[in-house]
């Protein structure tokens, strides 16, 4: 086990209506905030109003900034930095998934910044000071509510990059399974497919002894693998509801990180094809993720193996390991399908002319490499890519 | 599942070395503190002098209160609350393990009450204010390093209370699992009981439809269950040490508490076995939770059925799912056995002659009932007393 630092001071406020204390949560931090937050959805389910309403009556003076789109874009953080300088304001509330939350995190480390919010993305810089974020969240996927991480998406170029810094934690996450009743499938399936991939970036690791941290993550996915069927089938099941969106802030607040070291390359293959292609994040996953584990399971046979008995029930085949190892992948690759989700760049209706482009995109044309299981060129990341087509 | 509010602000810094830290992590809180701390252990192992040497490179000042014992007393308590005031301390570090952790809440808590600080205990009062605690951990059991708890012991009728207040959280636990290789194999062993029992206090609850938190703690009991005999085997095993001092932590920081609620009827009854007798709280745990649990398995098999296959892989027998239940509570039974506890009060060294004077203390003369997976009068903490006798 790694040394590890973890510090997770989210505070998480969970439940039936939940959503009627943003006010009070709100005024904590400020009078003026930021309102930040999609399209219609929020208004058709009647959130936004309760949200509207809650802040009024504690307060809190808002301005509003919708139209983040999924692969949030830079130019709308660039107009939110500009109003919250405009108006003083000192706090972001995200109403939304993560494409809210990550444009609001990039919002709060622009404003206190004198050069282009880009930077942070683009590794020039480290932000150190970022105004405070405070969440209601609306779909259970990429774990923003309580992570370190923003991705951002440059349109200038269509380069989709990540920043992740401790000081863009969100302060608090109100979390109504209730409003997740209205999800259409396919965004509940490809949020499954994220909060999957955000617990298998962790588990795939070479890291020894690390178990406890292990069980965590077996019990993260297959909490995933019992309830998503369920909500796709009665979609207002409020218990399978709250299981998922419960399950999918502690895929990605670092607790299953603590003393391991994470893999994160399907992740970065990924954001070439939802960069390029405006493709749903977790839809990309499940397309990128099987054909990951198939080129690299060799490196630790075991693992898999484990992965494969634990996670799905696959029995052990001992006299052939290697069986049970990719029996574990190609049930993960069932379940994608069996909730709707494509499991290959043709079925997510992405052409093959510009893999390559992508393998240099990713790789920063072959100068870098990807991954820690296994250490990833451009070669390998086209070849995953190839491998991924159909 | 309820709704709930999660927050666990306490920063962990976890590995081998990290007590060199210590001094930097409490300066950001303070320039005089009051070290809390036990008997001589800490000095023999050489923690001492590496936690007043990190304390003095960072320039922080101390005044020095040792003598805390396991059960911790009142009257230390005070004798703190009166140095704090003196020397106008304004933080609390503890070194050491529960019992000092939970002393240092209680001067925490004590320095800005006027009253007597008994009042919290006893429930008298509540605290509105607590100076910080800072915490370097000496023994994986009680939690107390990331948890609202703190429970003490007065002198004057040997009762011990606990309370339970956000504002207790430690600000930082430093937890070097290397200093837990000296550790004599009883207090490994009485500290796999506590950490247990803070698991299965929050897994025995009616509530349905909380499948994630119940996987949450299978793992950390199968994280108990395989590290401790390795741990036991061999003291200087720095992963099985690892395993067991990070699972000490998650398992009672209440993330496996959200959206349930517990029964903690065994450790009201055990409080009377140590108040009383002076017995190390896991050893008492050990004794009890067996014989609470035959006591109450009826209230719901399945549940037991559940704790048996998944936490100790017992096979599931169809034709008569009372067996597989109790088959579950004799692995438990078993597994304290073999790693050196009592599982009788008689094997604790306690006679049955008070049996009844600590079930009436247990339930305020029988005015009040304690637990919630089945609510027990004072008949029925004698019975499970009765029954764990021999």
């Amino acid at each position: 086990m790694e040394n590890f630092t973890f510090l997770s001071p989210t505070k998480i406020i969970f439940g039936r209506g939940v959503e009627d204390q943003v006010g009070e949560e709100t005024k904590v931090y400020s009078k003026k905030v930021l309102l930040h937050y999609g399209g219609g959805t929020i208004k058709r389910i009647g959130l936004y109003d309760r949200v509207v309403k809650s802040l009024r009556d504690a307060g809190v003076e808002f301005i509003e900034l919708g139209g983040v789109q999924p692969n949030p874009r830079l130019s709308l953080v660039k107009q939110g930095i500009e109003l919250c300088r405009k108006h003083n304001i000192d706090f972001i509330l995200a109403v939304g998934g993560g494409s809210v939350i990550d444009s609001a995190k990039a919002i709060a480390v622009g404003v206190p910044y004198e050069g282009d919010v880009w930077d942070f993305y683009s590794g020039k810089a480290v932000p150190e000071k970022a105004l405070p974020v405070g969440v209601v969240l609306t779909i259970p996927a990429a774990g923003s509510e309580a992570s370190k991480s923003s991705v951002i998406t440059n349109e200038d170029g269509w380069y989709k990059r990540g920043l992740n810094v401790e000081i863009i934690r969100p302060k608090f996450a109100i979390m109504n399974p209730e409003i997740t009743f209205t999800l259409p499938p396919y965004q509940t399936a490809c949020g499954a497919a994220d909060i999957m991939a955000h617990v298998m970036e962790r588990y795939f690791t070479h890291q020894k002894d690390v178990d406890f941290t292990d069980r965590l993550c077996e019990a993260t996915l297959k909490t995933i693998i019992k309830n998503v069927p369920i909500a796709l089938e009665e979609p207002e099941n409020y218990e399978a509801r709250a299981e998922i969106m419960w399950a999918s802030t502690i895929a990605h607040n670092d607790l299953l990180s603590t003393g391991r070291i994470g893999d994160w390359a399907s992740h970065a293959i990924e954001h070439e094809l939802s960069g390029i292609y405006d493709v749903p994040h977790g839809a990309g996953l499940a397309v990128v993720f099987p054909a990951w584990m198939k080129y690299v399971y060799k490196e630790d046979v075991d693992r898999f193996v484990q992965f494969a008995t634990r996670v799905w029930d696959v029995e052990m085949d001992f006299a052939n390991p290697e069986r049970t190892a990719l029996e574990g992948i190609h049930r993960l690759t069932q379940f994608f399908k069996k909730i709707g989700l494509p499991v290959t760049l043709e079925e997510l209706g992405i052409p093959d002319d510009r893999l390559e482009e992508m393998a240099d995109k990713c790789t920063n044309n072959g100068t870098k490499q990807i991954g820690n299981f296994r250490k990833l060129g451009r070669e390998d990341v086209l070849n995953i890519l190839k491998m991924a087509r159909k």
